[in-house]
């Protein structure tokens, strides 16, 4: 059997390394189309675990899923002059159907807001109709030279929830609500700890009036934007006459927001846990939080037999225990190369069971974080499980904490803030001016990934760039983001 | 206020009925999209339902989901002969993208049989890799000229399975249990009976060698296909070369199955259980069980505090022991609006809780089927909802199946097709001719919707238009279709 080259070292080569357990995970494949990738069972099990959580989130706040066609004529984008901006140079465009050429061509969607503006119009006659809390989980596209599985990719799977409210206060709270179960389900389910902030206006979602956002660390220092949530004030409103009577009986426009997370929070998930020897999985999303190895000798059929047995029943003691499980029977896989398959797929324990286990009335449990292993009597294991994984949730979550912790910095000076962005995220006081963040990005390669809600204060300094006093309470954060 | 016209009677005008009442219930609106439409939260709810259930009972018989590209090079269509020609004429094509004209289109995913044939080739290499079995929920578009929501729209959203085996035997007994499944599904879930068999060589899918169906019967007589599971033998292996070494180390085709059921599913229940009060919820899928209504008179704060109390604490028990409940405190619409508002919803069970119902400690019950109002304790209310759905879906079956089959007939002559098949379902027996089949149609507009797995024997009977033998040991299902 020829040797699978090693997995490149993250310290070595990060891109190689993520480009390979990508793949050697299983997590996807090539397509034949360009910049789209095949999501494969083991990948896509995780983006089904992330959508049954957050849409658990969504719904105890109120709001309905529904579905929005997939293509939006054209003319649409040109309705709210920034969104055009942004989005028109990445569109699909289909300009045939059904043999015959169309006589508007349609986009494929790459995020919905038009869409939603001219049905939120036609559904809004009242404040009594107010507020409208929808969302979708559907496949977006955006047209990009430059891609990467999970990243950066022609087509990708998200949720685009579209809100309108009677008030911008509302509105605003909405923006905001949606940002925090972002971030609370990126700790809670993802392990991961994020920097919750506002986007700077350069930064912003092509026509919103503020754009909030989380950034994650990754394990090479710099920033992934995980979930964003949009207030567009009335701009939307305006574009698509989304208009009502409020309690005077007067016109008002109504406020709107929308919010997403992609599958890119997939590409969070592995460069934040990962490590030199594959994937490591947040528990509360892994496909499989625990895999069962039978382990006997060939020939050997009543040990077989009798290890066989003994796994099956501790298969379904964990699952009555809410514990998901992969019982690995396969024959023609040596024990050796099957604990390799798991431990680069980052299943978080792996349980031996071989005859030597079994006179022993024990198994064996192998941490994937920590490689420990443990001899547990067979009869705890199913019990001990969902403590275990507690406590493995938790100490991923202090590893990825630490880790953001070690590699965060200040910079009081340009040079500071150049040399330090090579290594995390940096602190540094800044002006507010566009065009001084456009001249830091290309001395530094870092941008302003948020002005945080908490963290240090800017009182008594001056940006790292211009001189000038600081164009908000806090210091910002710069960081060079995927 | 303006009256809003009544819905048309099913018996006057089933098509008007039917396009009145999916936009009254809420479940659709139209969109700026030629043939595409807008799933509300009412419909959308359904179809998670649908989704919920169905993918349960994909996963317990070992299929994993995944997720293919939404875009498909044109070329790959013309792999297959009778594959590009069915589909073909129907494609919505992508020609630009990125601002530039594309070097070769991509077409957006009619069904993904070529793709899934591309990717197999590359995952089977041996028999060890055998069976794939995979699905994937997404949405489809087939460029169809005459549009009508759920049955036949631009865009839809459906679950395609594709799953390879190593013998034609094994794909055989996939097709077959696909569609066990889905007929399994259609009666315990949506309350639909529904008649199972092979569809003829002219009905089948375009590259199949053999089509499964589920037909059901609509409230007009005419039927609809509502899920189909296709054997495909070598023909998508011997266009996408998916080999691999067999037991012997031999080099094999796979043999491929194909299985889907849409949102057509959705208008299948609409047409199949609704009345002239409009629609009629299978309980098993509605998106609320039980709606309640708190009624008080307007002024009346103290009746009204302790109204909205006891439905407040009777839709928390009743949440408790599973039901979905839908509690409409708005205070905008008079009770009367929201009794015709749920009717026409289709909501199995009402519940009203009025202030003369709380000093006798009752509720009032009333069920959507039969009209019946039952006053019940309020204690009880909870404790008997889910015996009185239980109930509910077992009658919704029976009223379908009673119907079904006080509109099915025996047909021994072409006209008495003609004339019955107006009516409903017509068994009768075929000589297997395409060309018959064809000029049948073109006389009586019926089509063969099935060579039933059970049904009246053709033994000593002759073709209903050809006067020769059977070409099939039954009688065949001939119906005017949707």
């Amino acid at each position: 059997m020829s040797k699978t080259p090693a997995l490149p070292r993250q310290e070595d080569d990060f891109p190689g390394w993520y480009n390979d357990i990508v793949y050697r995970a299983e997590l996807v494949d090539l397509s034949p189309v360009r910049g789209s990738f095949v999501l494969r069972p083991y990948g896509y099990a995780l983006w089904e675990n992330v959508q049954r959580h957050l849409d658990a989130m969504f719904k105890e706040t109120g709001h309905e899923n529904l579905y929005f066609p997939l293509l939006i004529p054209m003319s649409y984008f040109e309705r709210e002059a920034e969104h055009v901006e942004g989005f028109a140079p990445e569109l699909a465009v289909v300009t045939h159907a059904g043999g015959k050429e169309l006589e508007e061509p349609y986009a494929v969607r790459p995020t919905s807001e038009t869409l939603f503006g001219v049905l939120y119009s036609k559904w809004v006659k009242s404040y009594r109709d107010l507020p409208l809390l929808y969302n979708q989980w559907c496949s977006v596209m955006r047209w990009e030279l430059r891609t990467r599985p999970f990243l950066r990719t022609t087509e990708f799977l998200w949720q685009e929830g579209h809100t309108a409210h009677a008030t911008a206060e509302e509105a605003l709270a909405e923006t905001r609500q949606m940002i925090d179960i972002y971030a609370r389900f990126a700790r809670e389910f993802g392990a991961l700890p994020v920097v919750m902030g506002e986007k700077t206006a350069r930064e912003r979602f092509a026509g919103a009036q503020k754009t909030l956002t989380i950034e994650a660390m990754m394990r090479d220092g710099r920033a992934l934007q995980s979930g964003t949530s949009h207030f567009m004030g009335e701009n939307f409103a305006r574009a698509f006459d989304i208009t009502f009577n409020d309690v005077n009986n007067q016109q008002a426009y109504a406020n709107t927001t929308s919010w997403g997370l992609s599958t890119r929070f997939i590409g969070a998930l592995i460069m934040a846990h990962g490590d030199d020897k594959g994937l490591i999985m947040p528990p509360r999303l892994a496909p499989h939080q625990v895999v069962l190895l039978p382990i006997y000798r060939a020939g050997d059929d009543a040990g077989k037999a009798g290890v066989l047995d003994a796994v099956r029943r501790l298969a379904a003691e964990l699952r009555e225990r809410g514990v998901s499980v992969k019982l690995d029977d396969r024959e023609e896989l040596s024990p050796g190369r099957k604990f390799n398959e798991w431990e680069q797929k980052g299943v978080p324990f792996r349980v031996e069971v071989g005859l030597r286990d079994l006179e022993a009335g024990a198994a064996t449990v192998v941490d994937r974080l920590t490689g420990e292993k443990a001899q547990v009597p067979l009869a705890e294991v199913a019990a001990g499980m969902p403590g275990r994984l507690e406590a493995f949730h938790d100490a991923l979550y202090r590893r990825a904490e630490e880790f953001m912790e070690a590699h965060t910095y200040t910079a009081e000076t340009l040079d500071e803030l150049a040399e330090k962005v090579e290594h995390g995220f940096v602190w540094a006081t800044h002006c507010g001016d566009e065009e001084s963040e456009r001249q830091i990005q290309e001395l530094t390669k870092a941008t302003v990934r948020c002005i945080p809600f908490e963290g240090p204060s800017a009182e008594g300094t001056v940006c790292v760039h211009t001189g000038r006093p600081s164009g908000y309470p806090r210091k910002v954060l710069f960081a060079k983001a995927y």
